[in-house]
């Protein structure tokens, strides 16, 4: 068995979750640490083994945090430093250290990190620089700090491939698109493909045979119309920005919006790098709309059980925008519609949001039973919805770092002789 | 009877329709007369009256027509030079002009223009600068050349002041917002308030109790859900650029994608002037996209008939992005749907387009009867349903400049003792 890092590296965290695996095993998780608050300081660290009792919640780091690199250091000195992890005693014992990479453009599979990728991805980096470098800094820190470990790029744009042209195509200059590859890429890849195939086992079906539509809902969210287990269509777009609102990101608007925010919407942002350019448009876009501009909490909950106007207001408008990627998907998929999936922190939290989305969608057959509705999800796949509806309502606890994991073990040429 | 005008001014084109109605009476068309080509001289007259066998087509203008209001001019002496057309036999006998205004923002209703309500309009034009300074143009020449006549503006807008707070509102910084006035207003209210009032009166319902998915699909295309006669949600946005593709508008994309078309995305176009300022987006977003930018012809029926692969591709992607709003309005309307309607050049002409959006809606119980789609549509609402079929759909032959008119003809306060 060999140790598989799966790490996720956001803005301001970096979540690393530790598993065991063999080739074409399947990876059983063994801990799981996390530094938050990077851009909020002072950092705080959670670490649980699995299986111990207790473990480290929101401890306040000392040393100063001041990047992402800094943050994997802790992580690893955590790992290696526990002494009842007996599987990582030295850090020679990580195998494969797998990075989520947010955007990967043209890539249509996970990817060995190689000097030459590295620097391609770098490039990538101009097409989502508020969503590549974090975890780019991580994978130039392994580079350094486990020079024994191979790293391994999971993109979470791969499932979204399968997309036809006639959907992934902006109505947009032809040579302009093809030179700064303007096109629908998707996001939350690892997540679908978590979901595909935990539904597909839960309904006792081939993925192949399974036409879903998902929900993926956390502070990022979006919307997936899934055909024979492939992606058919997407709520995100050439970067995530598009679709659905978030927790800090406006979804999709009027194009022309972001120019009657601000006179300067086309400025860079203090963001900005030599290398990076985020303008400030993006930047208002991504980080200072959704719910959190509307009600001044990033969380959900607090939120739907609310009675305050603007509270009520972000909630019916998340169930308005998430019913209407719902009604178009059911018609993407001519009808033939296995689930509907909630995934994600808020899809898989808030069953008040669920049954808003379900009820508002009865017209299309879908239906909930309040009291599956109402009960924890302990489950991987747990169904929500009322017997003898049309099609089922499912709830997927979806999990991107076991997804990369998996990955990892199915490609041979990462296992070499091990 | 009094003749009422009804102007209709766009980029490239200036068209005017003349009425006869009394007060409360049903506007009766006597004539009509465009000038055309205004950004690609030289322009070009039409004229016919009604009831005449011939008139003028695509004849080139000798004298210089740099704008808007020398178009203005030529339509007025056309009118009033034409002999048999007696009703206008001096400029005075003109007793309402009425201008489609895109842009009404605030605005509920059709306003007579006093000097007041021009200056609001003048500052409303920095919301849709590309959309209203046409109108605003003819707006000017007809207080200077006709000082008798009331000018009334009719807002493309005001159908939509019935659309809810949770659909209108953007999830941003709601005090920028409310500042800068950025919501959803939604567009083509006046073809949209033709084609309820015709359905009902087709479907023997009174208005208010009709439900429905209407497309007003033309160079500019949106579409509308229609609850109890009244404007639900409806796919343009803070201006006509969200929401559906036009012949070169790119309709809604990711809202970062034109920062990463052009590094100077926010600064002015060579289109803006001192009062309104158009950035290099909205001048490429409004008007070098859309299906123009896909195959380079703005022709959607020479699109629909090829089978050059870009035509195609065009075609395939109006269906997917239309098809969307079917389904997405479909459940805003929780099923309850009395007709889907097809409206504009585009649907009122092209069989294809509309077979291709109501084969791939057969999941929610549309269906088309193939020879009624095949028949020339010449009543004001045709029915190309099949027959069974759980909803209906419908062809309706929409006219903004009747609708003007007859607005007009409602409004006690313009006619005193007419």
């Amino acid at each position: 068995m060999s140790v598989i890092l799966s790490i996720n590296a956001g803005s301001s965290s970096v979540k690393v979750s530790v598993f065991l695996s063999e080739l074409r095993g399947s990876p059983r998780q063994i801990a799981e640490a996390q530094v938050s608050g990077l851009t909020a300081p002072p950092a705080k660290l959670t670490y649980k083994r699995a299986g111990a009792d207790s473990g480290i919640k929101n401890k306040e780091v000392e040393k100063p945090i001041k990047a992402q690199g800094d943050a994997f250091s802790l992580l690893l000195d955590t790992l290696v430093g526990d002494a009842d992890l007996k599987e990582i005693s030295t850090r020679d014992a990580i195998f494969i250290a797998c990075h989520r990479i947010v955007h990967g453009a043209g890539y249509k599979d996970s990817q060995l990190i190689t000097p030459d990728t590295y620097h391609h991805l770098e490039e990538l980096s101009e097409l989502a620089p508020l969503h590549n470098s974090a975890a780019l800094a991580i994978v130039d820190a392994c580079m350094k700090e486990l020079p024994q470990a191979s790293n391994v790029a999971c993109f979470d744009t791969v499932f979204h491939t399968t997309i036809p042209a006639h959907i992934y195509t902006y109505p947009i200059d032809p040579d302009v698109a093809k030179k700064n590859q303007l096109r629908k890429y998707g996001f939350h890849g690892l997540s679908y493909s978590f979901i595909t195939r935990s539904v597909a086992e839960f309904l006792g079906k081939e993925a192949k045979e399974l036409n879903m539509i998902a929900l993926h809902l956390g502070s990022g969210a979006s919307a997936c119309a899934i055909k024979g287990g492939h992606s058919l269509d997407t709520s995100m777009g050439l970067t995530p920005l598009a679709g659905l609102p978030g927790a800090t990101r406006s979804g999709s608007i009027d194009p022309s919006l972001v120019f009657h925010y601000t006179s300067t919407a086309g400025k860079l942002a203090p963001a900005s790098t030599e290398q990076l350019h985020i303008s400030e448009a993006e930047q208002i876009l991504n980080k200072e709309s959704g719910w959190k501009a509307l009600t001044g909490t990033t969380d959900f909950g607090s939120i739907a059980s609310s009675d305050d106007p603007q509270h009520k207001l972000a909630f019916d408008l998340f169930v308005d925008r998430i019913c209407g990627f719902v009604g178009s998907y059911y018609v993407s998929l001519e009808g033939q519609v296995d689930a509907l999936v909630f995934a994600g922190g808020i899809g898989e939290k808030s069953g008040k949001l669920r049954r808003a989305v379900v009820q508002r969608a009865a017209c299309l057959g879908f239906a909930i039973s309040d009291s599956a509705n109402g009960q924890e999800i302990t489950d991987i796949v747990q169904d929500i919805g009322a017997e003898g509806a049309k099609h089922r309502v499912l709830v997927c606890q979806t999990d991107e770092q076991f997804e990369m994991a998996r990955m990892c073990a199915t490609k041979e040429d990462l296992w070499g002789d091990a």
